[in-house]
C-alpha cells in the first residue's frame, strides 16, 4: 500500500505506536507543537523540528535565499510561540546539490541569522551534506518555558471562545500571487511579505502563556480548518467557526476582489499564517482581551466557540454553511505535520 | 562559485562565521561531535543531528528499511558516545515520496525502534513530509553527561598515544561487497553487518569519559585519515599513524585477499567504522588499557602518537609512507560532516 493511498492523518495514526509510549511524567512526545522535556528550577525544555523540501515546501526560483533562510527559522520559532515558550538554540541541517552557488548558501544563512539575532537564538550546529537534486532544510529549535505556564492543544473546554492573534489567509494569498505571477504593487507586496517573512508570535505567545483564562493554544500552520481539528482531537471536543468573523487584511480584501479569489477559503484553509490559535475561558475573555489590546495595540480576534460535540461546524452570519473547497493550489501540502 | 568547486572543508570554513560566536561559557557549538548545553545538577546536555539522503548516504534497494532505520539512529548515538554521554531522546524527520510503500516505512521504524529500545532512547517526535523523489532522514539526539567528564576533540596533547576501540575498514568493505554484488558468505556477511548495523560504542564512551588519562575523543565516521585531522585542527597538534598497527578483522583480511583489495586504504579512509578514536596520556596508557581490557574483554588498539607539529604522517613498520589513494568508491562522501 502506497503512502498516497492512505493520506496524511492515517499515516500518522499508523506510525504513532512506534513513538515512545508510557513516557516519564515530565516528558511529552508527539501530539503538540513541541515535545516537552524536564529542565531545571521549574523550567521545561521545548523541542520542535521541521523538514522543508524543495518543490514541496518551496520553489527555488520563487523565493530568494535570504527569505527562505528567514522563513525556515520563523516556522520553527512559531512552534515555540505556540506553547508560550522562548527559543534558545537552533540546529540547522542542509542537504545541498553540488552545483548550487555559494552565494545562495550565504544568502540563506544571512536570512536565517537575521531572525536568529533578532530573537536571540544561538545557532549551535547541524549537518551539511550533499543532495542529488533538491535543497533540503531541517531546523531544530530548543526553547524553554516555566513548566506551570505551558499551553497545550489538549486543554480546550466546551464553552471556550476560539480566538486568533493575527489576520488569516494573507500568506496563502501571497503564495498565490507569486505562483500566478501577479504584478507586485502596494496591495500584493504586503501579502507576499506575510508569505516570505512570517513573524512568529513569540511575544504574544509568552504573554498569553501567563494568562489563566487561556486554555488551549497552538500556531496556525496548515490553516484553521485543519488546525482547529488538532485541538478538537487532542481535547476531545468540537468547534463552531464563524466564517464571517475570520480576520482578513485590507490588502487581502482588495487583491481578492480584483482577482476574484474566494477570501473565506484562503482565510480558513490556505495555511502558513503563523499567528496563534487559542481557546479562552468565556468568563475571562473580555478582561483578557482588554489587557491584550493594551499590551499589543491590537485585539484578539474571536472567531468561534468550543463545543461538547466532536464535529466542526461552520456558520456564516449564524447560518450553517460548508467551507468552499475550490481549486486552491495546495502545493505546499505536507504528508504530515 | 559552485559548492563543488570549493569542497567540503572550505565550505564549512566559510559558513562557520554565520554560526553563533561569543557563546555563554557553558554553551559550545560547532567543532565537536555534539553541541553542549547547560542542564542541571552538574550535568550538561549533548545535541547531535545527522541528515541522510537517498543516493548520497544510502541506496534504497541496497539496504532493507529495517537496517536503514537501525543505522540512522546508530550513527547519531555514536556522536553521543564520542563525548562520553548517554542518549535520552530522539527526534526523527522523514521526507517520503508519495509512491513509497507503507511497509517500507513500518520496516524503517521497526529497525529504529529496536535500537532505541535497546539503548533506552525515547523517540519523542519529529516531522513527516512529502518529498519529490528521494527518501530524506534527519535524526536528532539529545543526551546527557556529567559536565566534568565531557571528552572533546580539542584536548589532545603532544606525546599522547592515539587509540581506537574497534576494527577499522570493515564497514567500508561491507559497502564495497554490497556494491560489487559479492556472494554473501561467512566472510562477507560480518562485514556487511558492520556496514548495515554498526554498534555505537556507548558503553566504551561512558567508561572512557570517566578516565582522566583519556584526553581527546571522537567517533570514527569518515575514516581515521580524515577524523584524526579534526582532532589535530581542534587541538592544534600533529599526528603520526602507524599503518601497520591499524586493527583489521579476520573477515576483512580474508575478503581483501580473495578480491585483491587494499586493506590499509579501507582501514584508514573508508569510514563509517563508528568506533571511538581517542588520545591517551602516555604515562597512564598501560594501566588504562589493563582496566579497559578487564571491562570490555578486548584491549584498546594503539595506532599512533600525537605530535607537536601540524602535520599528519603515516609510518609503515616505522618507515614514512603515504596512504594509497586508489579508486575506492567514495559514494557516501558527504559535502561536510
Amino acid at each position: 500500500m502506497k503512502l498516497s493511498e492512505i493520506g496524511e492523518f492515517e499515516f500518522i495514526r499508523r506510525l504513532a505506536p512506534r513513538f515512545s509510549q508510557n513516557l516519564p511524567k515530565n516528558v511529552e512526545g508527539i501530539g503538540d507543537d513541541c515535545a516537552i522535556l524536564p529542565y531545571k528550577d521549574g523550567l521545561s525544555l521545548l523541542v520542535t523540528t521541521d523538514l522543508l523540501n524543495e518543490n514541496i515546501h518551496f520553489i527555488r526560483d520563487k523565493i530568494n535565499p535570504g527569505d527562505l533562510g528567514y522563513k525556515s527559522l520563523a516556522v520553527n520559532l512559531s512552534d515555540i510561540a505556540a506553547m508560550g515558550g522562548s527559543p534558545l538554540y537552533a540546529f540547522l541541517s542542509l542537504g545541498l546539490p553540488s552545483d548550487l552557488n555559494l552565494e545562495w548558501c550565504e544568502g540563506f544563512l544571512e536570512g536565517f541569522h537575521q531572525l536568529a539575532k533578532q530573537e536571540k537564538v544561538l545557532l549551535l550546529g547541524g549537518d551539511t551534506t550533499r543532495s542529488i537534486n533538491d535543497i533540503i532544510i531541517n531546523v531544530v529549535i530548543i526553547g524553554e518555558i516555566e513548566t506551570t505556564k505551558i499551553k497545550r492543544r489538549s486543554t480546550a473546554k466546551p464553552g471556550d471562545l476560539i480566538c486568533c492573534t493575527g489576520y488569516l489567509g494573507s500568506s496563502g494569498a501571497g503564495l498565490k500571487a507569486l505562483l500566478d505571477r501577479l504584478p507586485l504593487d502596494n496591495e500584493t507586496l504586503p501579502l507576499l511579505r506575510e508569505h516570505l517573512r512570517p513573524r512568529p508570535h513569540l511575544e504574544e505567545g509568552r504573554w498569553l502563556a501567563s494568562q489563566k483564562s487561556v486554555h488551549a493554544m497552538m500556531d496556525v500552520s496548515d490553516g484553521i480548518d485543519s488546525d482547529i481539528q488538532r485541538i478538537m482531537e487532542q481535547s476531545g471536543c468540537g468547534a463552531i467557526i464563524h466564517l464571517d468573523r475570520l480576520p482578513i487584511s485590507q490588502s487581502l480584501l482588495h487583491v481578492a476582489e480584483t482577482y476574484g479569489w474566494n477570501v473565506l477559503e484562503l482565510a480558513a484553509a490556505s495555511g502558513e499564517d503563523y499567528c496563534l490559535l487559542l481557546t479562552v475561558d468565556r468568563d475571562g475573555y473580555e478582561q483578557l482581551n482588554q489587557r491584550y489590546s493594551k499590551q499589543f495595540t491590537t485585539s484578539l480576534f474571536q472567531i468561534g466557540e468550543v463545543t461538547a460535540t466532536s464535529s466542526l461546524q461552520y456558520l456564516y452570519h449564524s447560518k450553517p454553511t460548508v467551507l468552499p473547497k475550490s481549486g486552491f493550489d495546495h502545493f505546499k501540502k505536507k504528508l504530515a505535520h
